[in-house]
């Protein structure tokens, strides 16, 4: 089995330095964040320029450019509903150190990511939920099913879509957790990827608990077979967590220095 | 469904601390470890008091009346190969906070624990190995099902068999850890009762490694169903991921306080 795979969540434009920064074309407080988060394990960095209606393109050009040539091509997600945007990013993507992500489509009004991914060798995580939150587990296996298909249909491999069952905050909808692990599971049992937003789920929880809750759906969630997720990487409990579970799951050989490595 | 339950392992004659007391009958240092694993949160206390074949009746006797007086009928686990020092200690065992469970039987030399569990109305531990640990899970199986048949041929409720698949330690056996948490998922979906010594497979790993260690491995052995298990409740990491693992699985009501509850 592979190793679980990290995708660092810190660039993003909800953080206010983070928009400064791309508003800016200021490069320093994007470099500090993805140095951290390399540092810290990650394997790919997710790159969230928000919608950026009108200047997405070029944003996107300038961080894909600017993260790689400083960090030896270092693989990325890229985070925006700006269809162009995506596009002229893979452009200037090298994947010396693998596909570029597209984040993300859905079965709803973002279906054609897929073809995007499809057209452009990409992966692609495919959000189980069409216009709202799926109802149920048929629900999110139709939505499965039918983003694979189109997936296949357009030539892509099925292990390069990741399906996100969407992580729902336990704050409100507690009852519904068990069912999102399920759909993990039914991902795993099909032989699919898998990943989602870790944080979701902790979402309005009190600081102190967060990391607590993020590695205990972590920890189950890799139990049911998740491959990768989008997360902190600078939460040492969630990476601890993440590494003794891929040891567990003899995904990676143990020895006494494991959490250092 | 019902919470996690946690059975306290503090109270053991591998400890030499209390090892001297129960020779000595000494009651503080057992005490003070009992106070000390019910403030952590937990639900019974083991006493293990060694083979104790000289003394074992009395000894038993002694440290039930002296548990059970000092903290309001605290349920215990009572501990020893000894079946004449568990029958000594059921006999002066107050129930009125949760029957005594028999720590333990096996489909090998201690089989004729459970009838002796199923003659005085106790929960009876029952490891899923003969004499020798199980080859796989089919052997596992094949013990849990004659171990149940036996109870149940004796008269005892399904729920008062905690089926045990023995957890392994992951220096040597890492190749079996899956299988292990495969066994819980198979009691769990027959509706049976599960517990086990979760530090088995942390054992001899650093100190510092261990609390991280057994928290993933709780964690996702209560994904798989784990109803029950031997814990140091003092490991506040361990104890932390059990209450959130039961938020997520819906068996207790979130609430920012849930860690300090």
């Amino acid at each position: 089995m592979a190793k679980f795979i990290t995708i660092g969540e810190r660039i993003s434009v909800t953080a206010p330095a983070i928009r400064r920064a791309f508003e800016e074309r200021d490069p320093e407080p994007i470099i500090t964040r993805c140095e951290q988060q390399l540092k810290a394990g990650a394997n790919y960095i997710d790159v969230n320029i928000g919608p950026a209606e009108s200047d997405g393109e070029d944003r996107m050009i300038w961080a894909v450019k600017l993260l790689q040539e400083r960090f030896d091509n270092v693989p990325l997600a890229l985070d925006t509903s700006n269809m162009k945007a995506i596009e002229a990013g893979i452009q200037v993507y090298n994947r010396e150190k693998g596909k570029p992500i597209v984040n993300s489509a859905d079965a709803g009004d973002r279906f054609n990511r897929i073809e995007l991914a499809a057209n452009n060798d990409a992966i692609v995580i495919a959000l189980c939920s069409a216009n709202g939150i799926a109802s149920d587990n048929d629900e999110r296996m139709a939505h499965c099913q039918r983003m694979l298909e189109e997936g296949l249909m357009h030539g892509m491999e099925a292990e390069d879509l990741w399906f996100d069952p969407l992580f729902l905050v336990v704050k409100g909808m507690q009852d519904k957790q068990m069912e999102v692990l399920e759909a993990i599971k039914m991902f795993s049992d099909m032989g699919l990827n898998s990943t989602g937003g870790l944080s979701n789920n902790s979402n309005g929880m009190p600081k102190h608990i967060r990391p607590i809750f993020d590695s205990c759906m972590l920890a189950m969630a890799m139990m049911q077979g998740l491959t990768s997720a989008i997360v902190n990487p600078n939460d040492q409990r969630l990476m601890e967590t993440i590494k003794t579970c891929d040891i567990i799951k003899n995904n990676n050989l143990y020895a006494d220095s494991y959490l250092e490595i």
